[in-house]
C-alpha cells in the first residue's frame, strides 16, 4: 500500500501538514528526534514510517540547510513518487541537489508561506496553511507530474498555489520576509540592558518575530545572502543617515528625517493588511462589559438576535479593572443598525468619534 | 461655574479623554480646526469651549512642537488651576516653558502611554487609555495641586499613574517608542518598489506603526534626537556589520549573524507581552466553523453553557473559503474539559499538536 504523503521532519510545518490534510490522506510521520514523532503522532498528524514504506509524494520539512542531502537520502531509497520540501529558500537548495546528483524530474521545490515564531509539533496547527500563499517552486527539469503532487497537497490544505521561479521566490522573500526578520532581532538586540516597562503594542508588534529560533533563521539567511545583502545594506544606510540627521536636527536634519517617514507610509501601504485593520468597510462597535463568564456569549447572542453579522470579535483585557470592553467588528453600514440594537438589548455601547 | 476639563486640541487623544473621563465630568473642547471641535462634540467627548471660560485643569493635546507655547496662551488667558500636556518628549517642552517665563507651578506635564496609527476625533475611543502608564513628568518647581490633578484625570480615564524624573521619560521612550517607529519606518521604505505579494502577518506586524503621521512624529524625533540619535547608531551599526556579515556568508560572517540573532531573542524577551501570547497559563482551543451569522454567538453560548470561562477569541478569516476558525483563550488547566464539552455540544474542534 502506497500512502498518500510522507512527511520526514516532524517540526511545525510537517506536524502541521499532518493535521491539515482531509480525512482519508494516509499520512507517514518522520523525525530524527523520535519525540517529535511521538508527539506529531498523538496528537491525530499519521502514523509512525518504518523508514521504507513508500509514499506518492515525499515532503521533507527539515531546517533548509539539511533538505538537500536529506532528500537526495530519501530519493536513494526510492520511497516516493515526488519529493518536495517546504524550504524559506528554493534556489540554493536546487543548486546542491543538482550537485548531490539528485534525479531532478520527481523534485518540485515549495514554500509555504506560514508559520510562527514557536517550533515545534507543540506548536502545530490545522489551519496553519489556510488561505497562504503556497509558493511552488518547479526547476528546468521538474516533470509535470512533480508538480501537479505538489500543488494537490498545497490545495488539500487549504493554501493557494502559486508558481514562481525560484530566484523570483528568493527575491521576493528576501524582501517580505528575510530582511523582516534581520530588521526586528536587530531592534529587539537594542533592547538588551534597556528599561521597557514603558513598551506598548507598537513594540511588542515590532519585535515579534525576534523570538524566532536563531538557528532555523541562520540557514535561511546564508543560504539567501545574495538577495538579502544588499536589502540590509540599504536599510543601514538609511538609519545611518537617519542617526547623523538627529544629530543634527537643529539644523538641516529634519528634511532628511521626514523624508524617510514619508518613504515609510508610502512603503506600509504596499504591505497587504489583515481585514478590518485598513479596510474602510468593516468598523469596531465597542461594548464595555464586568469581566465575568457568558459575557461574550450573551452579547453575541445579542447581535444574532438582531440579525448583526460579526466579523471579527476582539476582547480588550484591562488588568485589575473589573470591566473590559469587547470589540465587534462589522460592516461599516451596518454600524447604526448594530449599535441601536445593543443598546435596545441593554447593552452599554461605548461612544467613539 | 468651573469646568472639570479643558481639553485644548481635539484629535485623537483629547476626543478620547472626552469619552474616556466618567459620567458628570464637564469637559470643554477647543481645535484651531473647527471640524475637529464639531466631530469632538458630535460623539460625545464634550462642549465646545468659549476661549474664556475656566477649568479646574487644562490639557494641551497639540503636536508637540506646538505644547509650549499652547500652554504658554492659555496660561496668560488665566483659564485653569492646573496645565498639563500630554507630549510624547517631555524635557524639551519643560525647558520651552521656562524659556517662555511660564510660571511652573501649575504646570505638571504628562503622557499616556496611548495612541495609534490613525489620528484625529474621528479615531478616538474611550478605552484608549485604559490598563496603560501615563508617566506624569512633574519638573523641579511643580507645585503638589498640580500633580494631584494630573493624576486624578489619569485614573478618571482608567489609566496607571506612573510618576518619572522627565529625562527618564525620554530616555525610556526613545529605546521602546521613538526607535521602533523609526526603525518601523526605515523598513517599510525599502519596499517601495518592491514586490510584497507573498508578504504576511510578520511585515504587517513590523511595518504597522510606519502609517503614523509623518509630520507628528518629526516634532518628536526632533525633540528626543538627543537621546534617539546613538540608539538609532546602534541599530544601523548593527545591520551595517550583518550585511557585511552575509556578504561573507560562506567564510566567516555566520557567527555574526547567529551573535544577532540570538541578542533579538533576549531583547525580545524583556518585551512586555499581551495576554495569551507568551503566558504558559492560557491555550488556544480551535473551532472550525461554517461562515454564516451567529456562529460566534452559538458557540460562546455552548462554552458558557459548560462554564468553560473564554478569555479572549480571535475569528480566522479564510478569505473564499466557506469554513472558518474561531479560537477560543482559555486557562491551560481548563483546556481539556472545554474541548470535551464542545465537541460532545456537537461543535468541530481542531486538532493541535
Amino acid at each position: 500500500m502506497t500512502a498518500d504523503l510522507l512527511v520526514v521532519g516532524s517540526g511545525l510545518i510537517g506536524t502541521s501538514l499532518g493535521l491539515a490534510v482531509p480525512d482519508g490522506w494516509d499520512v507517514l510521520l518522520h523525525d530524527t528526534l523520535p519525540a517529535h514523532v511521538e508527539a506529531a503522532v498523538a496528537c491525530g498528524a499519521g502514523r509512525r514510517w518504518d523508514g521504507a514504506s513508500p509514499a506518492r509524494l515525499a515532503v521533507v520539512c527539515v531546517p533548509v540547510g539539511a533538505v538537500a542531502g536529506t532528500l537526495r537520502e530519501l530519493q536513494v531509497a526510492g520511497v516516493a513518487r515526488t519529493y518536495t520540501h517546504v524550504g524559506s529558500v528554493q534556489a540554493a537548495v536546487q543548486a546542491q541537489l543538482e550537485a548531490l546528483g539528485c534525479s531532478l524530474p520527481p523534485v518540485c521545490g515549495g514554500h509555504p508561506m506560514a508559520g510562527r515564531e514557536r517550533g515545534g509539533p507543540g506548536a502545530a496547527a490545522a489551519d496553519l496553511f489556510a488561505g497562504r500563499p503556497w509558493v511552488l517552486c518547479p526547476g528546468e527539469r521538474t516533470g509535470a507530474q512533480a508538480l501537479t503532487d505538489v500543488q494537490e497537497l498545497a490545495l488539500a490544505v487549504g493554501a493557494e498555489p502559486v508558481v514562481m521561479d525560484p530566484q523570483a521566490h528568493d527575491a521576493a522573500v528576501a524582501l517580505v520576509s528575510h530582511l523582516p526578520q534581520l530588521a526586528s532581532s536587530a531592534l529587539a538586540a537594542q533592547l538588551v540592558e534597556g528599561e521597557t516597562a514603558l513598551a506598548g503594542p507598537g513594540l511588542q508588534d515590532s519585535t515579534r518575530v525576534a523570538a524566532s529560533d536563531p538557528a532555523l533563521w541562520l540557514d535561511v539567511l546564508r543560504l539567501n545572502a545574495g538577495n538579502l545583502a544588499p536589502l540590509v545594506r540599504a536599510l543601514a544606510v538609511d538609519l545611518d543617515v537617519a542617526a547623523s540627521a538627529l544629530e543634527a536636527a537643529e539644523s538641516g536634519g529634519v528634511q532628511v528625517l521626514a523624508d524617510l517617514l514619508r518613504r515609510g507610509v508610502a512603503g506600509r501601504e504596499l504591505v497587504p493588511v489583515k481585514r478590518g485593520e485598513r479596510d474602510a468597510a468593516f468598523v469596531t462597535v465597542s461594548v464595555s462589559v464586568t469581566d465575568r463568564p457568558g459575557q461574550i456569549a450573551g452579547l453575541l447572542t445579542s447581535a444574532a438576535a438582531g440579525e448583526v453579522n460579526v466579523e471579527d470579535v476582539r476582547v480588550e483585557h484591562v488588568p485589575g479593572r473589573p470591566r473590559g470592553v469587547i470589540e465587534l467588528l462589522v460592516r461599516a453600514d451596518a454600524r447604526s443598525r448594530a449599535e441601536a440594537f445593543l443598546r435596545a438589548a441593554g447593552w452599554e455601547v461605548v461612544e467613539r468619534g
